[in-house]
């Protein structure tokens, strides 16, 4: 609401249409605007830093905006548009964050190797001055490149395709006019809120079925042992399967912690409680990969026994912080109202839209 | 105080080398009675159970009391006696508990092993079905068999040996008259409560020294990172050095913490806290020392790279149980008084020793 901000008589009569226009306007135009841009920088450099440049992070924020709120709000949209539309920039998604990924999983490993191997007076690690650790550092940032580099083939592109365009074509009509139902002529509150609601009645839903209580209990090993029941049908149990399916559960809640967030963007409501559970499950999702890419690397032929102690460590180092954001997702969700009440309660005198959200990736 | 127990008549005019009579006399009796069975089982048996057999357990049990009512005590016995039977009960006290300590360790790290590569249906761990389990498991097994054999090898030679003769005849001479200075003649409270004191003041003044408010932040990662400062003078850090360290302060508060609790028990008082910190702390001991032994089997020559990061995960997930032991250490602590009051205000009414102490190991 900030990029189009009504006055409060406008805000008290607005239709539900009216107030998911005004988004989809603003977000779409921030597409149009970066798009260029994020295109220019991809195609300038293979991308180095651990945050993605402005135009890339700015286009991502666009595109998470404008996919979660036609979910949420999918019923006040015409089907099929808002199907497809969500696939597109599902696709888009998934193609951008490819690179910026890789960049931010090698700072992090690279980054817990030193802090494991430092050898400051007071910050000294378990690998200090062991021989493995120059090998294993080489073989993760040799690996992180190369996959990063790979990424970026792919984006270039995918940036030149058709398909990108016909993506830009559909935000570009998207700005003037979005293909809304009869039922967007409907009060705000009366056709938004319903569908909000059912965004954090699956939050809700999905967090309680996480282990919460065991993961708010610090140091019961959960992320290294313990993990949760794997697929029984799969026969012999692997580690990569017992993980993925134990991480898969906070990865969902993660995703429907960003569509809470994005509703109540919408409702032009703060989202602080929702933006930090956001950044911890980002943190869970992050040590999660980066502990893959360890225990892969560690299966890489003809390596050192000290490289792959080393990368054994580093893969329960990175276990441990997903152990960790589990720990601190737990401490903060009992905060949290358990419905919504309190975060999407809007007082009719207010109306609606009207409280700035504020700017966050 | 349960092996003589006095009446509250007696107690209240007792003077303090009543007290520590007493005391000396039924921990040298248990001492007397617990080591022909103690010598019976080494020789029976290489140990295989993970407690110890019950006659090394009570001779255990009373070398740490008689060496500890020794320490905090030691200015109302006559100074060269003490030290020397001291340095001998230590002496035995090593000896004894290295067996048992070796088959702690044993169970600790193989069922670590087990639960990171277990594969029950809700309890899978990072380990599960890879390849390097088995070869780790082995090349654990083998080393602390090995070194458990050669422990047992020396208890056995020592135990036939002249010192252990005159140790004995040194705790035969202490049933009868344990040599006390003349300011044994005082009355209890104020020749012991000073000396108890001191112990209490000691644990105080070193548990301050730790990081406690780092250990009860949990997941701060202090047992695998931001290890202590290490001696400047060594030059190359090493990560073996940094890790005893880090480590070694912890273990001298687990020794304040049974001196003070053995100081309880001559005062007649529970030491609920004070086991349950013991409890901890002897956690943390044994969690550190296994933590070495995985990184020590890690540097075996000729393993393969699979075994190697196994045994790099078993290392960091116990010096992830050190962390934990710590949490629990900073956790407690605060809720315990900072100084005597509460533990060994004696009400005059009541005087000494008629609260029996729960007999605890």
């Amino acid at each position: 609401m900030t990029d189009a901000p009504m006055t409060a008589q406008a805000a008290s009569t607005a239709t539900a249409g009216d107030i998911l226009s005004s988004h989809l306007t603003a977000q779409a135009g921030a597409f149009l605007r970066a798009l260029p841009t994020a295109v220019g920088e991809v195609g300038a450099r293979p991308g180095a830093g651990v945050v993605p440049p402005a135009g890339t992070a700015d286009l991502l924020r666009a595109v998470r905006r404008i996919g979660g709120l036609l979910h949420t709000f999918g019923a006040t949209f015409e089907q099929t548009w808002a199907q497809e539309s969500r696939t597109e920039l599902r696709w888009l998604l998934n193609l951008l964050a490819l690179e910026p990924g890789y960049v931010r999983r090698a700072a992090r490993l690279l980054g817990a190797l030193d802090a494991l191997s430092g050898s400051e007076t007071d910050g000294a690690g378990m690998l200090a001055g062991h021989a493995g650790v120059p090998k294993a550092r080489a073989l993760l940032d040799r690996q992180l490149t190369l996959a990063r580099t790979r990424a970026h083939s792919t984006v270039l592109q995918e940036l030149r395709s058709a398909r990108l365009h016909a993506l830009a074509d559909r935000m570009t009509l998207l700005v003037a006019d979005a293909p809304l139902l009869e039922a967007a002529g409907g009060r705000a509150g009366a056709v938004l809120l319903p569908q909000a609601a059912a965004a954090f009645g699956a939050l809700t839903a999905s967090a309680q079925q996480l282990p919460l209580r065991r993961a708010a209990t610090p140091y019961g090993g959960d992320g290294l042992r313990r993990l949760g029941a794997v697929p029984a049908a799969r026969g012999e149990v692997d580690a990569d399967a017992a993980l993925a399916a134990d991480d898969a559960p906070w990865h969902r809640v993660r995703i429907l912690v960003k569509r809470a967030r994005y509703a109540l963007e919408v409702c032009g409501r703060p989202a602080v409680e929702l933006d930090e559970l956001d950044g911890v499950l980002g943190r869970h999702q992050e040590a999660a990969d980066a502990a893959v890419t360890a225990s892969t690397a560690a299966r890489t032929p003809r390596i050192t026994p000290a490289t792959a102690y080393v990368l054994g460590v580093v893969h329960a180092d990175q276990r441990l912080e997903v152990e960790a954001a589990r720990y601190a997702f737990g401490r903060r969700w009992p905060e949290l109202p358990p419905g919504l009440d309190g975060w999407l309660e809007i007082p009719p005198a207010e109306g609606w839209g009207y409280t700035p959200a504020p700017r966050t990736a």
